[in-house]
């Protein structure tokens, strides 16, 4: 498979055509942001640990069969992937509050929500990612009904999956985002990426920091403890 | 009904408990409030003007078959309606993108939403009642999902019945805003208030802003406007 293109710059990683019109290449960058790019940073060995973490991941729910556009791996840094017509909505699972939800409803960090909340956001950096809901995503076109209720029950099928895989290596998923896209088919894929850089993940016991918060609120070794996470779930890298 | 003590004292409107336990005496006072209270004045009128029209809706609603919580007008500026248990949350819905919608999502003023949208949002001044959905609601207890999908259903029915009122008299219902109570069997019942202060209203020709967006906008005339679209609907003040 040839690397050709490239067809769009994300914040994180970089994605190129290849040689099949059908597939794509993720380069995961040593990139990282936070606060809508306002902080970025370059983190030694952060796309080699995304790139593989997201294949272990998505190769974990496959084996769950939920369908991903992971194909394999193809360098320390890409991945080959199905080219999917992306949905511009984030579906986000919060099985425990922090984060923005934490400051827009005033609840304290850590609260159990229980059942988990799922909420809706607009893929748009100039508006900051607004949360939506599911009359916006239909009102504006950008999912119909059907679809919405596909991403909601693989999202919480996702979530099934990975809390279960975190928990017996110790650790808690407290949220997470997705996104999804449609393959040639019209099904609906779990595409984009799941890494530290996209969910909260803390140690069960001290409830240590063990993703991209560490970078937001400058906790120091961000890398390292992604590391330390994939080495929890049997990932060597 | 003897008024007794003050219950609760909102931006706009007075709750007093009366010598019946099931009753409560709604106070519409002059005060006309902004941006979170930032910006209050006292409008002359605008008690009387308010009260006269909720009651008038209200009414309209009630013959078609939607339970409020309005019994009968008792002064010029209070209404007697029965005591509910309110449910914290406001439900908006938007025919046409005005306000919060379109610095949220960017889209334009005046595009009509369809199918419409339903919004719910927290009542908490300090939090700046933020935007939630049905997720947070189930999870945070402040209502059930079977009152969700009621107050959903009710808050269309209110629609349907609104839009046909407004529009046989040259305006359209933009969007509104509509709270809901439990009354003492644990029905839903449609509480508050309905008046210009809590929904836009446009002129059908000239899109003449008719609410409280002329308060909020400094345009003038702000009881005058509302006295046009009473009698546009055949209210005599």
């Amino acid at each position: 498979m040839e690397k050709r293109d490239e067809l769009y710059r994300g914040k994180a990683k970089t994605v190129y055509t290849t040689d099949d019109d059908n597939k794509l290449i993720l380069h995961f960058r040593n990139d990282t942001s936070a606060f809508d790019g306002e902080k970025i940073e370059q983190l030694d060995r952060k796309g080699e640990v995304n790139n593989k973490f997201n294949h272990f991941v998505m190769s974990k729910l496959e084996e769950a069969g939920i369908a991903t556009q992971v194909e394999e791996l193809v360098s320390d840094t890409e991945s080959l992937v199905k080219k999917l017509d992306m949905i511009p909505v984030e579906c986000v699972v919060r099985n425990v509050a922090a984060g923005s939800l934490v400051r827009r409803l005033g609840v304290e960090e850590g609260l159990t929500l229980n059942p988990p909340v799922f909420e809706f956001f607009l893929k748009n950096d100039a508006l900051h990612d607004p949360m939506i809901n599911d009359y916006h995503v239909v009102s504006f076109g950008w999912a119909t009904a059907e679809q919405i209720e596909k991403m909601k029950a693989l999202t919480f099928e996702v979530n099934a999956v990975l809390r279960e895989l975190f928990d017996d290596a110790g650790m808690i998923l407290v949220d997470y985002k997705l996104e999804f896209g449609l393959d040639g088919q019209g099904n609906i894929v779990l595409g984009d990426e799941f890494t530290p850089d996209g969910c909260r993940l803390w140690d069960k016991e001290t409830r240590k920091k063990m993703d991209k918060d560490r970078f937001r609120q400058g906790l120091g070794s961000v890398v390292e403890t992604y590391i330390e996470v994939a080495e929890r779930l049997g990932l060597k890298l």
